[in-house]
């Protein structure tokens, strides 16, 4: 095992933080992803708002734990406020991750993502096509379902986070979490997940509840997916479909004990 | 038990009336929240709509059997379509139901609930924190999750009451309806419900629906209410989590019979 | 069996088809269906997305297999997004799809509708009140839930279909799809999907995914129906109430095999 690999020990100790803290998420993310989201953070015992609104969105993220940004829908005034409230985070020290959903498919979702990368995202998370095209590499993605495998992206994730001191986490059938030295793989989930919109979304929601209460990033996001990961792998256990899967998941999320993830965090 | 107090008969009458009417109800409502406010007008048996372009959000408001103006993910063009639209539901005598979300966590939040209080809504719905900031007293919130109790928002509750002449709702784990003069406590839901999002913004859906139908608007919170925390505490029995919860609420506020009703209602 | 009706074959022959092919799917849709758009989409086997930003909606229906318009929740910056998609989508001889949602509640509504209109969408979906009003014919509908049965509409929606040249599918307890020429009935569904909201609107993005891969648009909006009508049947076998019909359904169309479809389809 890499030295400074997470340990399932530590993918605990996280979670149990955030049920503790129940940070407060502060979340400026797509109008398909508010509603899981909010209902996975819920479920891992943080406490998610939603606030977009140019007139409150920079003062909100100051008394917020941790700040998500996603582009999946955009309009001027929303990427008016991300870069706002990004802005205050930075300077302030809080956390913030980006998800830069399907940059690459329009010139507009490029320049946003763009803008607020220089804003220094904490973590980055985002599937195959969309680090390779936020790394200037060569993305093929058609909107927002990835249709690079993540171990293409790999090499694209280092670079990125060297190049922007970011934790940068490419998911997919096996997820992998860079800060340039380090890397990890992080195995759980199921095909089935791909089926429920959002659920990319929802990881980078996670993982911003992790990012608030646990100070070495690099570990917050590899549990913030491992935990993620294993209550999807247990939700997809005989699940008939997609329908079932979801509303699963926030059970199995909300369920989990020390047992289960010690037993069950597969990062390597 | 206080006079006035309403009694299992009058909850089952009023959930009658909501399924035999189909009350058209007009949200301006949170992206969060819209699904399952939708989901759960539906399943209680009204017709829900959101309306939220200032270029129609009036006129709709008219033809509306009443209207829900929840303050939860707020924009300059939704504050005035809000404004108008509640315009037109005082003007017409229509019962417009007031939910003040986060109020008083960002001074954006403050000032429009401010502007909508002087509208002079029929109701007012929230939790401790928030009726605490609405009524002037120190609310501690953080962004949409109470931190204070229903107990602690009572004497605000009631002051907040006689001050505007709505009716005030305060849901916790003992929801309050005071109108300053009567003043009751309903009992049911489970702590589960809190971890669902947006359950206490379909709680004020749900109370549109009732005063549609019910002219004593004391009375249709107090039994949208006592309906609403039934059909919850029935779907919590055995639930694993918050994901099974949300899905069995809206199968059983679909199914709630006269029995049911009468022998679950808990007002006091 | 008048020709032209579409074979079960067809039927699952459409499906397997977009299972195959995946097609990216752009939906300028409703806040409160973008959700279970998303999923239906999903477990149907294409590709979803949500784009509706003045600065990159054009862009994007260009890449997309099939564009979904719908007038759910409006605002003017929507609207001149819905215009521009739907003037690429036209010029580039790729499908889209009206959803003219509550068409007649309002003026406003009535107003975008018509200007859509004039982009000549290659289907028009909607209930019998919606299509009622979009003919010209007098709507009595309230809101978003219809006030008229199917078959009052059958009338209007042969003239709105030989007017505008889309094919026209009205649905209800019975849907009804016609381009002016042919004209069927597709059987299936359950009243109870009426409780669950936003379904007439996945029932609309569904057609998007089948138009996307099908070049007989008569087939391909007949077949989406048949395969959402068949799923929702057998999602609400035994199902308590509208909770339950949401999740299943979607775990029933991502299960839909060739034999059942082959004995279910119902269209006449």
């Amino acid at each position: 095992m890499v030295p400074g690999t997470p340990a399932p020990g530590d993918v605990w100790a996280a979670l149990h933080s955030v049920r503790r803290s129940g940070p407060l998420v502060h979340n400026i993310t797509n109008y398909v992803a508010m509603d899981l989201s909010a209902n996975v953070l819920l479920a891992a015992g943080a406490s998610p708002a939603m606030v977009h609104a140019r007139d409150e969105a920079a003062e909100f993220a100051g008394i917020a734990g941790a700040l998500v940004v996603n582009i999946g829908t955009l309009s001027p005034e929303w990427v008016a406020a991300m870069l706002d409230a990004a802005t205050v985070a930075r300077d302030r020290g809080i956390p913030w991750v980006l998800d830069p959903v399907a940059v690459g498919a329009t010139s507009y979702r490029t320049r946003t993502a763009s803008d607020l990368l220089a804003l220094r995202p904490a973590v980055i998370r985002g599937n195959a096509s969309e680090i390779l095209a936020l790394a200037g590499a060569a993305g093929r993605g058609k909107g927002v379902d990835s249709t690079d495998s993540s171990s293409d992206a790999v090499d694209a994730a280092g670079e990125l986070a060297t190049k922007t001191g970011a934790v940068v986490a490419v998911t997919g059938e096996i997820d992998v979490v860079t800060d340039g030295r380090r890397s990890v793989q992080v195995a759980g989930g199921h095909p089935l997940m791909a089926r429920v919109t959002a659920m990319g979304c929802a990881a980078s929601a996670v993982t911003g509840a992790f990012a608030a209460v646990v100070d070495d990033l690099f570990l917050a996001t590899a549990a913030a997916l491992a935990v993620l990961g294993l209550a999807g792998a247990r939700a997809a256990v005989d699940a008939p479909g997609p329908g079932t899967l979801r509303w699963r998941l926030l059970d199995e999320l909300h369920m989990l004990d020390e047992a289960t993830v010690l037993e069950g965090t597969r990062i390597s």
